[in-house]
């Protein structure tokens, strides 16, 4: 019993080492071009040691999306504690552009599995319950600041979220080409348009 | 001097048909995935015959991401010509979920141009100049749509229009994974809350 948390620990030390190398790895080579040997290579495990703490490519992928859909809600949760939602969510927004290149999905890799999911139905499942969690929890989120009068009450909150998490989508896929967009002005010229269109005021 | 009109017919025909074959490689092999050998397979043209018209997949991308710019500015224009512009813009969104899946780059290879388009200048190059030049001419819609009093005026028109494409761009990404996104119920969700969010009214 005494060694339990000792084992968690490692085992998800082990787990952090393989979604890391496995990032570098699809960032290098591309999702679909990165293969489990990569992998392994990169985290320097065996692959009898590395298919213990996953069965394949489309597991790390989806322990991925975990990852950065547990950093987007608790960014969200931050947001709703603030006192004005809207500025939390767009103060967010403007520091997205630093984990958005390092660290994390990227834009890069965020658009290439976009693509993936188009032929895999495995990836596109996650990424559907991915977007559904984190804009579920957006609408509420959307809602009590509407009853606070702090979003325009004509929009529908659930709708509200799906859009915006699109435009987030977009934002992110767009970095890759332009990078340039994430600069401090320009985005919050984004964030006050953004602001005016949710509040209404 | 007779025979030029004829001879550029063949040529865009020719052109059309490289485009087309293209397509079909990127969207089965992927755009890294497919080579210019298998373009070539599929518009069934020798490799001399086709570097004739491209000189290599970059110009082809170039060339789809023409296309797909100039049908994009077309509905801008027409959105533009529209009593409602708004209206337009959302009828023509709604209307997107049609070529989205058929014909035009589809959700997917956009997903993947975007993700190329982080490690090859060229094609962040082509995405740069596509998305500057719509949403140049999209600014200027608003922006006329503006005065008459059709969006509201505390929006930055050039800023707008660069919110409105990435929404576009995240959904045309996020049709790979969730295709139910474009039934006509969910789009016309989102038309509403579009709506309102530009008119501010």
């Amino acid at each position: 019993m005494t060694r339990r948390p000792l084992d968690e620990a490692l085992r998800e030390e082990r787990r952090r080492q393989v979604l890391d190398a496995a990032l570098e790895c699809f960032r290098r080579e591309g999702f679909r071009g990165a293969s489990m040997a990569d992998i392994c290579q990169a985290a320097r495990m065996s692959p009898g040691h590395l298919y213990h703490y996953f069965a394949g490519k489309e597991a790390i992928i989806e322990a991925i999306a975990e990852d950065d859909l547990a950093r987007r809600l608790a960014e969200v949760e931050r947001a709703a504690a603030a006192p004005d939602v809207l500025d939390a969510l767009i103060t967010f927004g403007v520091e997205t552009r630093d984990h958005a290149t390092s660290g994390g999905l990227g834009g890069a890799l965020r658009a290439e599995i976009a693509a993936e999911a188009s032929h895999n139905p495995r990836i596109a499942a996650i990424l559907t319950r991915f977007h559904g969690r984190l804009e579920a929890r957006l609408g509420k989120v959307l809602a009590a600041a509407q009853r606070q009068g702090q979003v325009d009450p004509a929009l529908d909150p659930a709708v509200l979220a799906v859009v915006v998490g699109l435009m987030a989508d977009g934002f992110h896929a767009r970095l890759a080409s332009e990078p340039g967009l994430a600069e401090r002005e320009r985005m919050l010229a984004m964030g006050a348009v953004l602001r005016r269109m949710l509040s209404g005021r």
